[in-house]
C-alpha cells in the first residue's frame, strides 16, 4: 500500500515555514501499514495542485492533501482536486449549519466566503473539525483515494486521529501497521554509540534499527510490520536485547515522545524523593525541563541559578578564596552547589550545573569545559565532561546529562565504571 | 527564474525527521532572485530520485539536491544524478587528499568507501565541506543547473553560504533578490493583531506582507524584490510605517533570528543596568531564555526558583500569612517575587512570574492565570494576564511577555495605556 503526501501553501515556499504536516502523516500512515515513497510541496496554485496530483497519481494508491481549505481566495485545494477529478462541490448542510452555530456562540455571523469551508466533493466523506472550521474529507476516484485536510497542525492532528485513522482502516483492511519501539540513550558521545552497534544496522532486515539524534541524545528506532501487536513485540524482543547487551549504561527509557526529565521525575515520584537544583551556565534549563512535565510539583521544590560567580558565594554560601582557587567552573564548585541547594532547599536531592558555554572562555577554562554536582543522602559527586558546539548546544546537553547522571544515580546503576570513564569525554 | 528544491533522505519518509532543509534553502534561493515552486522529498532509491529529477527538470531551471552524498551504501545521490544526465563520476584528488589529511590529524585512516565522498561529476565545480567530509557540486546540463548538498544542516548551511551562494549569483547575475524585513510583535493575542491589519494584508501587492506566529509571537514579514538594497528599502518604508502605526506598543525589534531577550539584554547593556529573576511556574525558562545569549554575564547576575509555596517565604521572605491570603499566583505574590529578587539579589531590576500552568488548577487559579512581576527604581508593578494553550505554550508564553514588559518599562514605553489594558487579556 502505497501512498503520497501533498502539502498545499505558499507559505512553504518563502521560507519560513517548516513541514511538520508532512512529517506527522508519513509516521501516522506508516502506523497504518503504508509506505510513503513521495511527499510533493506547492503553493496555492490551482494548476500547479494538478500537476503534483498527476505525479502522485501514478505512484500511489492514497494521496493525502493538506492546506488550503480555509475561507480566502487563495485556499485553491477542493477546488483544484475537484477540476482534476471532474467532480463537482456542494454544501453539506450538516456542517454549514455548525458553522453558523459556532460564529453564532461568539456573537458572530459567518461572512459569505466562510461558507467555502463546508463544501464537499460529490460522493466524499466528511470529516468534522473539531478545532476549526474547514470540513476534511476523503474521495474515491479513479481507483485511489484522496484525503483533503487542513493545514493548520492543531487542526489536523485531531482530525486524523479521530476520523482520517479510523476511515482507512476500513477502507485499506489488509495494512500490516509498521511497529516501532524507540530506545533513548544518554551519556555517550554519538559516534561512539554508532560504533557499537554498526554491524547491527548494516546487516539489519527485518525489524529495521534507525539510528537518529535529537539535542545531544541519541534515539534508536527498532520497527517491523506485524498483524497483531504481539507478533510485532515477538519479531522486536531479540534486537532490542541486542541493543541494550551493548549500551546499557547509557539507556535512559523507552517512547516516542519521551525525555529523560519524565523519566526522572516518574521515578523521584515512585521513590518519595524531592529535588533542588542550582544552576551556574545552564541558567535554569536544567529546571526548566524537570518543570515542562505535568506532575513536576509533586517532586520539584525550587533552585537557584547563581550565575555571576559573587552569587555564588553570597546565595549558596561557597567561600570566596576556595571560589578563588579552585575557580568557578570546577569539580569542587559543582559539589558545593549541589550540597548547598540541598542543604537550602532540604531536599533528597541536590543537583547542580557549571560550566564554560562559550562564546568566550569562563573563569579561564577552554568552551566545552562542563560539571554536574550532585548531592545524595548517599554522598556527593561531580562528573567532568567535556562537550562540543554552539553555547546553546552545551547547555542543553548539559541540562540533560545531569537529569540523566541524576536519574543513574537514583536507580543505584551510576556505579558501572564505563558510564563513569565515559562521562569524562562527552560528546 | 525558478528553481526546485529535492530532498532526498529514507529518514524523512519514515516520520522522525522534518526537513528543515528545504525551508532554509527556500529562503535562501528567494534571496538569491528565485522562485521555488515545487518540493519533493524521495528516499535513498535511485529510481525514485531520478523520477523526481524528470518532475522538476520540466518546471525549474535551478534544482537543488540534499542528503545522500555520504559514504555509506545507501548514499545514491551522485549516482543517481550521474545515471540520469549521462555524466561520469570521478575523484577530485584534492578532495581525496583533504579526506586523508583530516582522518590523518585524528590518526586514522580513511576506510575505502569514504573515498567516494571525493567523487565528483564530469565537469561539475565542487564545493568544500567545511565541517564534514562529503563534497558538494554544481554541474549545467540539459539546460538546467543541478546543485548536490549534503544532507546534515550544519554542513549544508556554512557550504551555501560560502560557496553556492556566489556561485549561483554569478551563474544566474539577472536576479532580482527577494528582500525581507521581518517586524516582531508580543503583547497582543495574535487574532487580535490580525484583525488590525487585515486590510493591509488583503489588499497587498509589492511588497508583500505575511503574517506568521511562533511561540506565542507574532512576525509580520515585509518583502519585495529589489535591485539594489536601497531600492528594496525605500519600498518597504511606507509598509513598515503604517504597520507600526497600528501596531507600535506591540513591537519589539526587527530581525529574521532575534529574540526578546537579544533586544532587552542589548538594551539593558547600553544602560549599564541588571537584572535578577524570581520565577514560580515558569520555572528557570525566563532565566534560560535570558541566558541563552551571548553577553548575558554583563546584565544577568542570577535568580531563584522558588517553586513550592513555602520556598517562596523560607527563600525571598514572603509573608506566609499574605501568601496564604493572597496566594502564591496573585499579583501581590508575583511583586513581592520581584520585589525580593531585586533586594537579594542587587540588582537595577527584579522580574518575576508566577502562574497555574496547568494541567490543574493551581492554589485554586483556573489553568492559564498568570502574572509578571517586575520591580524597578522607578517603582513596582505586576501585569495580569490570562494565558491560553498546554502547559508548554503557558510558560514560553509567559517567559517571552514578561522579557517584553521588561523591555517597555526599561524604554520608559510602559505607559501607553492600551498596552496596560490589553496585557490584562493576553492570548
Amino acid at each position: 500500500m502505497r501512498a503520497g503526501i501533498l502539502t498545499v501553501g505558499t507559505e512553504l515556499l518563502v521560507g519560513h515555514v517548516v513541514n511538520t504536516n508532512a512529517t506527522y502523516l508519513t509516521a501516522a500512515l506508516n502506523e497504518l501499514g503504508f509506505d510513503v515513497y513521495f511527499h510533493l510541496v506547492v503553493g496555492d496554485n490551482r494548476m500547479r495542485i494538478r500537476e503534483a496530483l498527476s505525479f502522485l497519481e501514478e505512484r500511489a494508491e492514497l494521496i493525502v492533501l493538506t492546506g488550503g481549505l480555509g475561507p480566502t481566495d487563495d485556499d485553491l485545494t477542493r477546488d483544484a482536486v475537484a477540476e482534476h477529478l471532474g467532480l463537482g462541490l456542494k454544501e453539506d448542510e450538516v456542517w454549514l449549519a455548525k458553522i453558523e452555530a459556532r460564529k453564532g456562540s461568539r456573537g458572530q455571523t459567518p461572512l459569505p466566503r466562510e461558507g467555502r469551508q463546508a463544501l464537499l466533493l460529490e460522493g466524499a466523506t466528511p470529516f468534522p473539525n473539531e478545532v476549526g472550521l474547514a470540513l476534511g474529507m476523503a474521495v474515491r476516484a479513479r481507483g485511489r483515494t484522496y484525503v483533503l485536510l487542513p493545514g493548520p497542525p492543531g487542526e489536523l492532528v485531531p482530525m486524523f486521529e479521530r476520523h482520517v485513522a479510523p476511515y482507512l482502516r476500513e477502507a485499506f483492511p489488509g495494512g500490516r501497521p509498521l511497529v516501532s519501539r524507540y530506545l533513548r540513550f544518554l551519556g555517550l558521545e554519538e559516534g561512539a554509540l554508532f560504533a557499537r552497534i554498526e554491524d547491527l544496522v548494516r546487516k539489519q532486515g527485518d525489524p529495521t534499527i534507525a539510528p537518529y539524534t535529537e539535542e545531544g541524545e541519541v534515539i534508536l528506532r527498532l520497527a517491523t510490520r506485524a498483524a497483531t501487536p504481539e507478533e510485532a513485540q515477538e519479531k522486536l524482543a531479540p534486537l532490542e536485547r541486542a541493543v541494550l547487551e551493548r549500551l546499557g549504561p547509557y539507556y535512559y527509557g523507552e517512547g516516542k515522545e519521551t525525555t529523560v526529565a519524565r523519566v526522572l521525575l516518574d521515578e523521584l515520584v515512585s521513590r518519595g524523593a524531592t529535588l533542588v537544583t542550582a544552576e551556574s551556565c545552564t541558567g535554569g534549563e536544567l529546571a526548566s525541563r524537570f518543570v515542562s512535565e505535568a506532575g513536576a510539583s509533586k517532586v520539584y521544590l525550587g533552585g537557584f541559578i547563581p550565575y555571576a560567580t559573587d552569587r555564588k558565594a553570597a546565595w549558596l554560601g561557597l567561600s570566596p578564596r576556595k571560589l578563588a582557587e579552585e575557580g568557578a567552573v570546577s569539580a569542587w564548585s559543582a559539589v558545593e552547589l549541589a550540597r548547598a541547594a540541598r542543604r537550602l532547599g532540604g531536599s533528597t536531592y541536590g543537583l547542580s550545573t557549571t560550566c564554560a558555554a562559550g562564546p568566550a572562555p569562563a573563569d579561564g577554562k577552554p568552551v566545552g569545559t562542563a560539571y554536574v554536582g550532585l548531592s545524595a543522602p548517599e554522598g556527593d559527586r561531580a562528573y567532568a565532561l567535556r562537550l562540543c558546539g554552539s553555547r546553546g548546544h552545551i547547555r542543553v546537553r548539559l541540562a540533560k546529562l545531569a537529569l540523566f547522571f541524576l536519574l543513574k544515580a537514583v536507580r543505584g546503576e551510576d556505579g558501572d565504571p564505563e558510564l563513569l570513564s565515559n562521562s569524562l569525554r562527552q560528546g
